[in-house]
């Protein structure tokens, strides 16, 4: 691949944008790859590790003669990075983001865009439960679904540019509107983080079963809710209260259904669940076949852990 | 290791018997190790893969002359299955079962087991989402927990033998009482599997969203929930039937934090939010240090599915 984009800023230096920068690096994507994190300490890892070509302490500095700009901080952080930057962003510029709610980041960015630049949102659904500049691995998007989510009247050249970066990344791209991918990522993602958030503290805050307890057999089950749970606290916070009406109305769709099974249990009614559990082993099979997951049992954790 | 059992009979040849099959022919614990399975097509298959010495076409003839039997059915099986074998229990064997709950199971089994046989239940905590004759591997019960649930006046001779029996399978091996162990079943697998059951059944009943979103971005995080969600339907029918009262109760517990969690997502509480999240992020790490599970990004799932 010949390069798309001649100077990339990546603006917050987690697990998106270390991938990125490395993903980007294996296909040759990027000219020049610079990056800025809010945090000094985050900066000098990076340095250190060399993440990218060159890291700035402002983001100004970060984006000044980009033609690609990657907001990769928080959902909560979108609003006051993009007021940061907007005074230094070049003419013909693309800024993109990568955060996991749309019509908010839409709402907090696009009016800090100059006229002249493009605003491209866009969401990898990648990801892991270890964050920070050091958790990024080049594969991290291979065969995983980006969805692009362009706002009215966007330039049709630079949507097809952020959709080509991407591919090139190894990912699968489809297009969405806001609304539309805020609902499906709260029944794929939001609802599920929060229900496995809630599980674990649940756990953990029992009396009659210690703590030790629920980690020495979590193997049962449990751990893999743990996985979830252990994912970035302050990325995780700014998702529930930025996508709000879809997520609450989807865990107000999960408490009726726990309840109808609740009900099931309590009256014995074998037959409702038994059918709902043979139902829900179908998805899986969807989902193995799509290659969205191993089929290797447990994950394929393997037998040493 | 020499010989613990001359003889051991497996009833029921699913993942659990399979894999402790051959747990046991690796560590050499078992003379002859003889098994049934109720469906004619299971024990077809065991014989065609060589799964047990031999495979007898009642479960009356297999427990016959042997020094241990484990009953490896679903729980609401065990009571049939119990009463059919009492009669051809040899004078001195020991008696186990793997169910994962034990108040129920006792109640079910005790009442057969005839003057001079042992009953001393068992749980090991491992499994995968996988079921059936060809799904059990020896390596499943390595660095696990093994439950061992000794009735009143248990033989302590007898107790020992089955805990030496699962740790020379690999696991380790703790006791308790029943009802204890149901209440911790309860929140580190029943409650869990319900919740993932629930989540991937509303997912997959939501008019706006498709079955194909759904399973192609379900890399987000719902696919970790899909993975319990396709457990053996009838197995989990018998456990939630079984352990009623604890999975009721900790379900109770587990609606209450869920409805505080919205709250704050609701009223915008930002702070209950991230510190709740924080806080669970400890446990995930306790599990890892216990070497419970693995601390490979997503669970060491790889690049390539």
């Amino acid at each position: 691949m010949s390069v798309l984009y001649d100077r990339v800023a990546l603006i917050g230096l987690g697990l998106i944008a270390g991938s990125m920068s490395l993903a980007m690096k294996r296909a040759g994507l990027a000219g020049e790859i610079v990056g800025y994190a809010r945090s000094a300490e985050t900066r000098e890892v990076a340095r250190e590790i060399g993440l990218c070509d060159r890291i700035e302490d402002t983001a100004a500095d970060a984006v000044r003669g980009a033609d690609l700009v990657v907001l990769c901080v928080p959902v909560g952080a979108m609003n006051a990075v993009a007021a940061e930057i907007g005074p230094a962003l070049k003419s013909g510029a693309t800024v993109s983001d990568v955060g996991s709610v749309k019509r908010a980041v839409i709402e907090a960015v696009a009016p800090h865009i100059p006229e002249g630049v493009h605003f491209i949102p866009a969401h990898p659904l990648a990801g892991t439960e270890h964050s920070g500049p050091r958790s990024g691995f080049a594969e991290l998007f291979d065969e995983r679904w980006c969805l692009i989510v362009p706002v009215d009247g966007a330039d049709e050249d630079a949507v097809e540019r952020v959709e080509t970066l991407w591919r090139e990344m190894g990912s699968n791209t489809d297009r969405m509107d806001a609304d539309h991918h805020d609902l499906v990522l709260a029944v794929t993602s939001h609802a599920p983080h929060l229900i496995a958030y809630t599980m674990v503290g649940v756990a953990d805050d029992l009396g009659r079963v210690t703590g030790s307890e629920v980690i020495k057999y979590s193997a049962a089950g449990f751990r893999d809710f743990t996985r979830i749970a252990a994912s970035d606290p302050t990325m995780w916070r700014d998702v529930f209260l930025n996508n709000k009406d879809a997520t609450l109305e989807i865990l107000g769709r999960f408490t009726e259904e726990l309840f109808a099974l609740q009900r099931a249990i309590r009256t014995g009614d074998g037959e409702h669940l038994h059918d709902y559990f043979t139902r829900t082993r179908a998805i899986r099979r969807g989902i193995i076949e799509a290659r969205q997951d191993t089929d290797a049992p447990d994950f394929g954790r393997g037998k040493r852990v």
